[in-house]
């Protein structure tokens, strides 16, 4: 049985490497070929665009998801609280990072206990889906959802983050059968996602077939998670080895259209090298429900709740004036609207 | 009502930010993958060569606008006349920025008046169309054409522009009505222009319908009026904002070829991001009329009149060196004639 | 006859020159251009992937040859016994660089016997096929071959190297006849190798015709041959004449795709310019059987024993990790299947 | 009638130039898009590959001219020397720059004279075109022909640079009439060039119904003689004018390309941009007859007969080489044999 502390410790050092070391994937989202064909007479009042949903029973005022993070530690409970304030205050989804750790030591719970500052917000609670396979069942999921009173459950996929991890969880044989399980016996939504290397067609048409919800494709071209393990391995030519694989994954915005394509009727996020409003609008038009990002707010909330909330306000004001210029009032007009966007080179 | 001290305050930061600062578009205007065939044997003349054309009456020794560009301070006032004795020393089109400080404050017109120093020359009022929302009405219109004597009027379509700051005009909603009802009450010409993000197929189309004469596409790939605004605001994120959109919009040639394809008979003029007398010159090949510069001319106006009239002279002489190199000898066989262009990449 | 320590200390200096010149093409191998579609839901566990292969009747743990390289200098022995007994440690296959000065004198023999450090290793002889042209005979190949206790034959050819040596030599008149006729006296199986400037559709096809069991491309795009003979040749316009063949050749993906389809029965090797375990798994999906490296190991072979073992098994864990996050088991799915990867631009 | 001491100093001005200023296209020839595609079993031996041709019954022993440069000054009267040396050395072709100066002071006459080096070479007369509209016949045309002994003659188009000079002779109509003319009355050879923009189809068309014997596209991507001729303004103005058109011209490659298709028949040069052996090869391969340079052979002309013999030497080892590991023998089986070649990007 894995020592919770060494997996809060980790949690530790991914706040730290994330920081200060470059883990930035090699590839790029190809967001950046995609711009938008503005109207330069949009025939719509800027004060009148509205970017609200409704998702899962819950009110979203803009398209956004902080992405899956942290907790497990006095440092990451600082920077969840900072983020579940700035949900509310932005009316955003959020998720927190694996719960593991607190599975596995239940005095680490509060460090993930977000729902306080943020009662309405949607909220996802988090656990590697790769745990059904070493002992998880419906129960630590169930455990996981109420330890936070989340509305929805993401289990995500991280294959190579294990892989490259000198004592990583790399059983992901017969992982479906267990997902399904998980669908039907959990009675809250299941997501699924991973964690910036991308879901390709072939994933989704099968995880399609195990009752989830959505997926979060959680492409590559932003954090890349075998950049930050290299930093937190001792052995050189371990540490190489991670290194290796800086350019892998399907990019974003490959990603999501390859599943898009796939699974026309699921509920998609896109995650993953999204670094504004811009990126998230971008991957609306792309057939998403939700933009996620990680970094660059985990990079606001290390710094103080005020500074969490301006940039989210800032990303929103972003999707806001895009559409406002391109004459779009709301996301209903711009989701799968692909013919705003040109495609250059 | 604005207060036309902070209009006219305004018009001097833009003329500062614009020669001091980064204000330009991330992204570049698409001519530079035009490559003109030149003829070996051009088998004609260079003194035969003759590029002037009839415009609105006006007789135009080169096929260039002085893009619409400042009025309302004393600075102002003398770019203008350096302006304006430029365009008449070289028989070129020139335009003034936004009359509306002069409409809210009439002392501040004498700024504006440049027919005195170009009596002959092709000369268009300004105001922004989003101004037909707050108050304006053909009236004003009328004003800004008399106080300068202009041939026609632009109205000019900024929406990114009045969204990143932070208390724009952003309600653009039923402008066109109002833009069809100028055109039918006025009785000069009225021209439409954007100022830096291009006209899509659609507004081209849509704006055939009011019944204006010409459009200018005004595209990306120049000046960035939101990175301008963007060294106007002094809240860092509001500012980021503006920093998010500076590549917006549709490349200048990308827009003059969608505007030209959708309305064929409509008089066009290209803007935003040419350079030179061969930036100019694709222009027309591609359909335009005119070739319009905005920030290269301004450079030359704070220096001197004598340099303004210099480096429209070198571009007029690039523009004719050109169609001699290529064997054309007139603007006639120039426009609409792509044959001469290869396009690369 | 050519000099035998003229020979050997020729090697000496390719060795120095390859640790401490710019030896490397200046055209990429175009594997940079393939990328993996990775498999979020692998369902398979990293244990159970399996790269290990039959070839030749030996067992190889990895599908990776450590390339033809040196002999006939004390650092050479040095060299070679290195990689001998990383061979073993790692299950893979290797190959000696051209015996012909031990031929010529067979004091040097030694140098290459690096049977007893490997001794059940899949173990390649090595002779250039122009020496055919110069005397060469099946009797030579077979000194070469017991020199060393080898399994197969490499036959290299290198046209471009001989041709920038002042005195090279390039008679490759009547090459494919006496190669044939070597393949059929020798008893065992001969292969053909390029050095570093890939093998066409063309020749693979005469070669085919000439009785030879595999190919390896040797492509463009890693060590290049003509600058490693730039910083040899003294005289400067000679030099200069390498120089600018710097880019020549097919670049290693260009020439496996070429010859794959050209000849589709025939075994086939990729070398030139693999950098890692992608670069060699990208080979296999696109049609080898192996891939092969010079350059990065014959950096780790001048330091240790152990620096090449874990070189090795680096690039050995790389292709298990990448395969693993593909969800491929075995080199049987891999080989051939080009559909795992997505060609960019 | 022009001052030919001013003329004479400024052929001294473009040496300076040439081998001082950057002069160089800010656009490239395309050939770098041309690769070669080896064979590694060439099946000849380079001592037998045979670069030599007949052309107007001169025997060349390497298909390169050394494109027409200079005369008229003493340093230009040793260049000239050098060069016919090396013509002679190398039994390659060989043209004088323009003979104009000469042509008004016959006393220059001798700083042209390189028959006397170089008695077996093939030589080429040289003068604008553009003349014949400035009172030249074909007595001027025969008197330049003469001056050298030449074989044939080159009458160059420099449209771009006499329109950029301040007071160039830029009355180009009427021309192909003369061209006929001269074709029709003089008893040698007469061929086309350009000065380093390039031949479209159209201008080939035209110059093959007036009957020349081949045409040297002189495309860009190598010496830009709109760059020269921008260090020789004084009038900053003016100057950038000339920097405006660094970019022009069709690229030596497609200029190739088009007149090839165009005029199949023709005897064509390539020059402008070439820069070692493998880019005359290409050339050749892509329909040339013969490959000049300029720019490469002059920097070595100034500093020796000996250089210039090596710097020649070098490209024909080039050439050799080139085709030896391509399997080719001879220019016959290389020219027009586009097969050869693979274009990336
Ligand atoms: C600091 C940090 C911690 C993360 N922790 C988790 C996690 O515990 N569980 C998870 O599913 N994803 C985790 N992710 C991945 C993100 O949720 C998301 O999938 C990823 O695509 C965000 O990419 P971005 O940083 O480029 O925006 C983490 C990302 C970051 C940057
Ligand atoms: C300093 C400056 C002031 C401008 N002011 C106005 C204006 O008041 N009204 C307007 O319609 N356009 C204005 N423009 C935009 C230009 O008229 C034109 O549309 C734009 O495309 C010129 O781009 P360029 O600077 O890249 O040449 C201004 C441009 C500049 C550089
Ligand atoms: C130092 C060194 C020596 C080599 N010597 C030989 C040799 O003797 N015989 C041979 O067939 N190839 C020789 N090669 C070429 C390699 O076997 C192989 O064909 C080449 O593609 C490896 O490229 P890489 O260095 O980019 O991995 C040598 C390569 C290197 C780097
Ligand atoms: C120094 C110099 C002088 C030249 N003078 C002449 C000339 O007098 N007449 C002419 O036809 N071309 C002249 N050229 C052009 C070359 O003959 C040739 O057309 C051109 O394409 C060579 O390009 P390169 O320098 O890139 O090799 C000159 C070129 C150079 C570099």
């Amino acid at each position: 049985m894995p020592d919770s502390s060494l997996l809060s410790s980790r949690k530790g050092d991914h706040i730290r490497i994330n920081l200060d070391e470059n883990v930035h994937s090699s590839i790029t989202t190809g967001l950046e070929a995609y711009q938008f064909i503005p109207k330069a007479i949009p025939e719509i009042n800027l004060e009148d665009v509205d970017i609200s949903q409704m998702l899962l029973m819950k009110k979203l005022h803009a398209p956004i998801l902080i992405s899956s993070m942290t907790g497990g530690t006095p440092e990451a409970e600082k920077v969840n609280r900072n983020l579940a304030v700035a949900a509310r205050e932005c009316g955003v989804a959020i998720g927190v990072g694996s719960q593991r750790a607190a599975i596995e030591n239940p005095a680490l719970a509060k460090t993930f206990s977000i729902r306080a500052y943020a009662p309405d917000a949607l909220l996802f609670a988090n656990l590697g889906a790769v745990q059904l396979n070493y002992g998880y069942s419906v129960d630590e999921c169930r455990r996981a959802v109420e330890m936070i009173g989340a509305d929805a459950l993401f289990l995500h996929l991280n294959a190579l983050q294990e892989a490259v991890q000198p004592e990583g969880n790399t059983r992901f044989s017969g992982l479906l059968d267990k997902i399904e399980k998980i669908c039907r016996e959990l009675d809250i939504p299941v997501f699924i996602k991973e964690v910036g290397w991308g879901i390709s067609s072939e994933d989704a048409r099968r995880l399609a077939s195990t009752g989830i919800t959505g997926i979060d494709v959680a492409g590559a071209g932003g954090t890349s998670w075998s950049q930050v393990e290299k930093y937190r391995i001792e052995a050189p030519h371990r540490a190489r080895i991670a290194g290796t694989f800086q350019g892998w994954g399907l990019p974003t915005a490959l990603s999501l259209e390859l599943v898009h394509a796939a699974v026309p009727d699921m509920i998609l996020f896109a995650s993953g090298g999204l670094r504004d409003g811009l990126d998230v609008a971008k991957c609306i038009a792309l057939g998403a429900t939700l933009g996620g990002m990680a970094s660059p707010i985990l990079k606001a909330s290390v710094i103080s709740e005020e500074e969490t909330v301006l940039t989210i306000k800032e990303i929103i004001e972003e999707i806001r004036i895009c559409l406002f210029a391109c004459g779009i009032n709301n996301l209903t007009s711009l989701r799968n609207n692909s013919s705003i966007l040109v495609k250059r080179g």
